[in-house]
Parts: C-alpha cells; sequence; structure tokens
C-alpha cells in the first residue's frame, strides 16, 4: 500500500437553499456550460448536482428536507456558503486508519458518495473549520 | 476576445488563525508534501502560503494585523473556515464587464493577486453566500 497522502481537489461542496436557481447562477452569471443533472441521494438527505470545470467540480447541495444533514447549515445561512472541499485518497480504509491514527475525528462510516465511490468527512475541528471529505478516486480516473 | 467563461478551479481560500500551524495539519494529518513558503502581502493584510495538489491549490490566508479584510472573519471564525473559491478567467478586464453587465457587484478595482496575475472579488450575495475571486490564468498556463 502507497504512503497515505492527498489527491487531487475533487470538489467543493457549496450547501444551497435552490439547487435550480444557484444551476442558474452558475450558468448565466459564470458561463457554466457543464452542468449535470440534479438527483436526489435520500440517504443522505440531499438532491445534489455538479458544475463541471476544466479540472475540478462544484457541488451544489440541497437539503431534501428538515432532517437533511445540510438543513440546519441553510438554516444558519439562508442564502447558502461554503460546506466542504473534497480531495481524493487512493484508498478509503488507509485513509480511515490513517486519520484514526493520527487523532482526527472522522465522522460516521466509510460510505457511498456521490461519484459512486467511498468516502469519509473528517470533523471541521481538524483542519481549521474546514468540512473535509476524503473520496476514494473513482477507478480508471488515475 | 472569447467568450466569457470560467476557467479552472485555481485554489480555494482558507482562512487560518496561524499559518504555521495549518500547515503543520496539512503536512502531518494530510500527508501534504508540496507546501509553499509563507510570504506577506502587506496591501492585502494578509500572509499568504499555498498546498499545492496535483490539479488545484488550498491557499492558507493569516490576517496580518486587526485592520486586515481577514480578521474580522476569524473573530467570527477563531478556528478559520473557508473563506472564497478562485477560479480563473482568460480577461480580467472582459470578468469585470461581464459582472457589471450581469448586475453582480464587483468588491473593489481588479488588483494584483497572490500568483501575480490580476484579480477581483464578486460579492458572495451574488453567488449562493460564497465569495468568489476572479483570477486571470497566468501567461504560459493555458
Amino acid at each position: 500500500m502507497s504512503e497515505f497522502k492527498l489527491g487531487p481537489l475533487n470538489h467543493v461542496g457549496v450547501a444551497v437553499p435552490d439547487l435550480e436557481e444557484a444551476c442558474e447562477t452558475y450558468r448565466t452569471l459564470y458561463g457554466a456550460t457543464d452542468i449535470t443533472t440534479p438527483f436526489d441521494m435520500p440517504e443522505q438527505g440531499v438532491k445534489v448536482c455538479f458544475v463541471n470545470l476544466p479540472n475540478a467540480q462544484i457541488e451544489l447541495i440541497e437539503p431534501l428536507n428538515a432532517e437533511s444533514p445540510i438543513a440546519n447549515f441553510i438554516t444558519k445561512n439562508p442564502k447558502g456558503g461554503q460546506h466542504h472541499v473534497c480531495f481524493e485518497v487512493d484508498d478509503i480504509n488507509q485513509a480511515v486508519d490513517e486519520m484514526n491514527k493520527r487523532g482526527a475525528t472522522v465522522l460516521g462510516k466509510p460510505r457511498i458518495g456521490a461519484h459512486g465511490t467511498m468516502i469519509i468527512f473528517v470533523h471541521p475541528k481538524n483542519s481549521n473549520g474546514v468540512l473535509i471529505e476524503l473520496m476514494e478516486t473513482p477507478k480508471g480516473h488515475h
């Protein structure tokens, strides 16, 4: 197993109150042409889509309901805001082991993320208030 | 002049109370090996360095003094937090014109950014609470 290190910055997660309106902003204000079709992730309580940039993505995230883990964020930030930063890693189990070994707080168990690969979140207190997502690089994307 | 559109996601700006400590976090917790030497930008009231990832950067930003534009952010978020997202654009003057034409609020005049090219900031109210930096792509990086 190779040494644990951060891979590419996969995406920046932005929580928004209205996904369609947010897409429209990226389309009409910034000229984004490649925005994926929104889809629900009911087990995570969110609806998401991606603004594809040449090297990375903006993940727009709308709460599906009041129980969504994003709902509280939107209550505190009604216009939305930066929610997390996602880095790719080679192996999610190695990432969990290393985070635990290095004293960081991993939030929940590894689970399937919006890209279909395993993800974890590391508590913002471990990284200057920034919620960090670690995501296994999709196979074939190396 | 080509049509205005977003280029690559250049960096995510993270405001931190202590730059050295933040570098140490990226080094020891996440295994980042390529972190630039911190330097002061007195005209912007900040000290910055970059965590280089394969496709993008994390810009760590510490306020230089109490008058720093980042000082207030750190008062509100003592541990730090995600401060802005920076996208590259072909031409900063075109970007200013398009932002104005499209009704967005550009904060201040175009100025030299940490990469030595011209930058502007667009008010968070225009993009779901996210402060957006637009930065002219360094020449030779196309």
